[in-house]
């Protein structure tokens, strides 16, 4: 749209490529840009919008080249909006927003990624490569690093150069290798079929990071599945299926001597107009459901419909960690998996060492390079 | 109920407290605890929903005393329930079940908290009171610790004392106080009107600490507002505000020069059965909507009488922090507000250091205690 391109009516309809849109009197005074309006410096809000006064209309308008200047009425406020402002803001169908739905990501079959998953060295990312790794993550739900240095604690050197760490109870970092009494069946040699890790937190973490500092001698493959691109086919396949599960809260827990978390959401959420936002899915922490009769029967038709789609092989990237690799996903969209693995005597032992951090930190980091890179 | 009460039938339908209770053969073996189906120390489930048999039923029952043996067909796969756990779990039109709704909450307006602020000393807190103090943020909202050592960092000592600090581009702890360059208003010796924090960032924390080290000379007191109480009377009295609240997502969003943060979500967040889960609310950083016109005048419209109602001298309880007093609150139920206050030359200047956490690590650190003080 070009800001050319408006003109000018007393009501504020302007007419922007060829189309005419209004603006609301109390949409134009509440994003206000004077001084008195919006903090210098902050770019924050100063007013309430119970400030407003009644009977709130525009007066006046004004054209003045690069500005529209428009008074207020009863009170005579004036405000200067610039046009390019107007035209970028111009009322519309816009969707959720702030790119967390389906409708801002690239769904994927590991089919679609045959022209090279995405991945980069990690000299590469610290040598400019680090937008285009974090947009991977948003767009595709991971990244592969690799050549992180396989030295312990090394995970949260990758999470703090894009975010900030998610501490749980299960510390800073965690260690993901065969303990001798395991809290949680990831610290055996077990097969972990696709998951989303932590449903039963609420925030769960968003993003997830799995770093190898070594690998098993044979076995212990990872896993990863496009959750949305699988909502996506759920939904086409078997609406009921999906509605069911967009719309029934789920209880999942974990317990152990010193933490007891309970959480109960859908496994399919959804954003207010009904995209998907998010996915959970985890069959070692799912608590009984404690539903009507009809209720728990149409659950469990969908949930095992739904885990089937999830657990196709063609659905599932399968990946050998290297040491050195490590691995940023988005843990609302991607489920991960690992093949069990063996466990000789003499061998090495697997030791992948993990981390959570968060989308909203890893798009603002994201955001801000492109806009360094942009100027 | 009684487990006494229990009688047995061919299809596991179970009289629970003269009720008859049905359990489904897919639910019963999803939750089958034998050392196939669930990890024994850790109580994850071993077993996957697309692992039970296709043809699943019933075979066979038997009344084994304490417990209920059931056979499955076709693989034969034998379970056994004890009464209690049966009576314990039986289904039902459970409530949304993780406490985090307005069902589970017990809403206030300033009025009836005559008989006391949910508060203690900092030294109770430590010495058993810890428990009663977590219990009053997950019913409140709230809770007021007094006489923590007024340092510097001790908030952080506070949040680590149930929870994981969850660190913001405003650091592990953020200063609040008078700054020459503020990047939020929250700096500055302004009036800031009631809140929640952080509505541009998804996950937002969810929980929230105020520690007052200095007082200001005047002014500086501090509002809550009972974010689930408000929305309770709107959509009560203003249905269509509710909705309107309640479906269309807002955004929101804060930039500095390290840092460009946005969401997009609504200014009541409801749960899949249609109960209030969480608010949020700024005026200062919420951006342009750009949605049709007709869409934006029913959001201003709903807003505003959100707002207002938010506002109502009547539901802001009033303190006045001192030092060492701080403030564990609800982020995504109470809302916060503060007077301007005194910057008078000479005048020791007001000082509050906060930092974020969440609730579910909250609410484990209680069912801990409780799980404790109950053997």
């Amino acid at each position: 749209m070009d800001p050319e391109g408006l003109d000018l009516d007393l009501d504020l309809e302007l007419v922007v490529g060829g189309r005419p849109v209004r603006y609301p009197a109390v949409w134009l005074r509440d994003n206000c840009p004077c001084p008195e309006c919006l903090a210098p410096g902050t770019g924050q809000k100063l007013t309430d919008i119970t400030g407003i006064p009644n009977g709130l209309a525009i007066a006046r308008t004004e054209d003045a080249g690069e500005s529209v200047l428009v008074t207020f009425a009863p009170d005579q406020h004036r405000s200067a909006f610039s046009r390019s402002w107007l035209v970028e803001h111009a009322l519309g169908d816009g969707a959720d927003g702030d790119g967390r739905t389906e409708d801002d990501k690239e769904l994927w079959l590991p089919a679609d990624l045959d022209a090279g998953l995405p991945a980069m060295s990690w000299r590469g990312y610290l040598a400019g490569g680090k937008a285009e790794a974090l947009e991977a993550v948003l767009r595709l739900g991971f990244v592969l690093l690799r050549d992180v240095p396989a030295e312990p604690g090394m995970v949260l050197e990758v999470a703090a150069s894009f975010g900030y760490v998610r501490e749980t109870n299960y510390g800073r970092l965690f260690d993901v290798r065969v303990e001798p009494a395991p809290g949680n069946l990831a610290f055996t040699s077990r097969a972990i079929r696709p998951h989303t890790d932590n449903p039963y937190r609420d925030p769960a973490p968003t993003v997830q990071l799995l770093h190898c500092l070594r690998a098993a001698g044979e076995g212990g493959d990872t896993g990863l599945v496009d959750g949305f691109a699988a909502a996506a086919e759920l939904r086409a396949t078997d609406a009921e299926s999906f509605d069911t599960l967009a719309r029934m809260p789920i209880p999942f827990g974990y317990i152990d001597k010193e933490t007891e978390l309970r959480a109960s959401l859908p496994l399919i959420q959804l954003s207010p107009r009904g995209r998907v936002r998010g996915v959970r899915f985890n069959n070692r922490s799912m608590r009984p459901l404690r539903r009507p009769y009809a209720e728990v029967i149409a659950f469990y038709t969908a949930y095992r419909r739904w885990a089937a789609l999830l657990a196709r092989p063609e659905r599932q990237l399968s990946l050998r960690l290297a040491p050195g690799d490590c691995l940023v996903f988005d843990n609302t969209r991607v489920l991960h998996a690992r093949t069990a693995f063996s466990m000789s005597a003499g061998e090495r032992r697997r030791h992948l060492q993990g981390c959570y951090a968060d989308l909203d930190g890893l798009a603002s980091t994201l955001a801000v390079l492109t806009r360094e890179e942009s100027r």
